[in-house]
């Protein structure tokens, strides 16, 4: 089972290539659709045969697509704990599915290059995600209808006349489309901008919130922004949206940022070196500590005051300091004293 | 009067050379000897013309001995706030020494090595002192005492045929003489043994005392331990008890790096890389944490950690990095903010 992931662990997901409009400051874009299969009762409500059947519908179509059948579909019956872990830590999946496995009542489509991705009875039947580089809203979304489009060659879905799709959750019908955008903010925290910004965000009908912070901290400056509304606009709208208020955000930082190099210039490109010093000689770094000195690398690259080393070699190091990416790049298993340590002698090989 | 230590902030004093028994974990020794001229009224009750007469009397004596000649007397009018800074961080003079300029009633004459100073109204009219790299108090001892019989030649000094040599302060009388290594504990800082060790120590008639500590800090585990007494044991004696404290003092050390290493292995030579890495990158850096980076690199030499830059370079590094030090080292004048920028260029340049 080890095995399973081994080569991918070893190279970086496409979404993170640090291509794509914006990739100093965005890191990636997503576009999700949700989708039910008609006449058959949501997940949540439904008993472990029926959503078997959903899998099985999924199943059918991955062997009979040749679209589909390029990439990999696994039960969760398949996957032991580091797996789903590296699957979320990916984004390839959310950490909510699979929170342990349950045989074959659920399942996870991925394609080859790993841009596009179908959790099979999530909140909904399917959840069909695409994950592009950078600021590409429209690429994302064209990843995801394709997606849906060659799915719905094989199954209808549930869709109502009135109120567009159909989905296990109010807050998704209609377009069931959530598109979000993950974002690199450290002038807007270090001003402490951010307490401004975000306000006037959210009056704008966009979610943002920090990234994988456990309790209240916002890890490495990454925030999601994402639409709220589904219902009563349309896909299209909610791409611009959500183009329009990151770029809008895009400036606030860019703002934020020369600012803090025309008051603060020393303490800000101190911040940046010593940040790249750390990484270059820890012998012990905690993934938390690792995406923190990353956020001021990225930054200082982004300012050109570091500038031998490139965006996708920090998104790399980044995703491979995740535990289960880790683990799955050495080839065992680790407690966190021994992830600290081979974490801290993977960046610096990465860095040399 | 800026250009009056322009050659001697450009090399390294050579006490601090790294030579000497132990240099490892003792930085130096110096042995100071407290000498009045007889007849005379010791400075602190003298008024300035007679403070002035004590100046005059060591003048001829430098113009008239071959041996001092070699040397050079500033006297106190010479000199301005930032050269007298220049020399108490060399420790050529104490702290309290030429407060403020008083003109030509204080003086002080280093030799050309910098090893042997003379203050002359201090608190007695001579403080001879003597100091060599590494624990080295014989050493440091026959500096003294040759200079000690060179005026002696040509004055008179305060002898009690039953106390021994009279000085200003009782605790001074008898041999006149203290005795001092300077010496680096991370070790026993780090375990916190040194809280166990040093009321042993204070137990053998010795104390030890935080180095340039502003408050209760002791800044780099720098410490200094000297003799307590002066009176009714000889100078061999007071010379043999620091050297076999120091000793004592330097296995504890040892213990206690040897512990570090074995339970926290992991952690002790990450806190040495990041300090070295840190070192190596900052853009700005206040004396203080230079001379606790500096102490972490030090330690790693010591252990074997770091095998690419050498005990003198710390010590170049440690003494150049003082204020007064950098600003005649850079030729100019600067303030706080200032000296930090370049405190960390100088050390990146000297560590590349």
């Amino acid at each position: 089972m080890q095995a399973l992931f081994e080569d991918m662990a070893k190279r970086i997901s496409g979404w993170l290539s640090g291509k794509g409009e914006e990739s100093m400051v965005v890191l990636s874009t997503r576009v999700r659709l949700a989708r039910n299969v008609s006449d058959c009762i949501y997940p949540s409500a439904a008993d472990p045969e029926s959503r078997e059947k959903i899998v099985n519908y999924f199943s059918s179509v991955y062997t009979r697509s040749e679209k589909l059948k390029r990439g990999r579909f696994l039960s969760a019956g398949e996957l032991d704990p580091l797996d789903r872990d590296f699957l979320v830590e990916r984004h390839l999946m959310s950490p909510t599915f699979m929170p342990k496995p349950d045989h074959n009542s659920r399942g996870l489509f991925v394609s080859e290059d790993e841009q596009v991705s179908v959790m099979v009875n999530e909140e909904d039947h399917f959840r069909i995600q695409g994950l592009a580089p950078g600021l590409s809203p429209d690429v994302a979304w064209q990843m995801v209808v394709d997606m849906d489009n060659e799915i719905g060659r094989f199954l209808k879905f549930d869709y109502d006349n009135d109120f567009g799709y159909l989905t296990a959750c109010p807050t998704n019908v209609g377009t069931g489309m959530r598109a979000s955008v993950l974002i690199h903010l450290p002038g807007l925290v270090i001003t402490k901008d951010i307490e401004r910004v975000l306000p006037k965000i959210s009056k704008m009908g966009v979610v943002v919130r920090g990234f994988y912070g456990e309790g209240t901290d916002v890890l490495g400056n990454l925030f999601q922004v994402s639409n709220q509304t589904t219902l009563g606009v349309t896909e299209k709208e909610i791409l611009e949206q959500i183009a329009s208020v990151t770029r809008s955000i895009i400036e606030d930082e860019a703002k934020a940022r020369e600012r803090l190099l025309a008051e603060a210039s020393n303490q800000i490109i101190d911040k940046i070196w010593r940040a790249y010093g750390i990484l270059k000689h820890a012998r012990v770094l905690t993934s938390e500590e690792v995406m923190n000195l990353l956020s001021a690398v990225r930054m200082g690259i982004a300012m050109g005051i570091i500038n031998f080393i490139d965006i996708p070699l920090v998104n790399e190091i980044l995703l491979l300091s995740q535990p289960a990416h880790l683990q799955k790049f050495f080839g065992r298993e680790m407690n966190s004293d021994e992830r600290d340590f081979v974490r801290a002698e993977m960046v610096r090989s990465k860095l040399n």
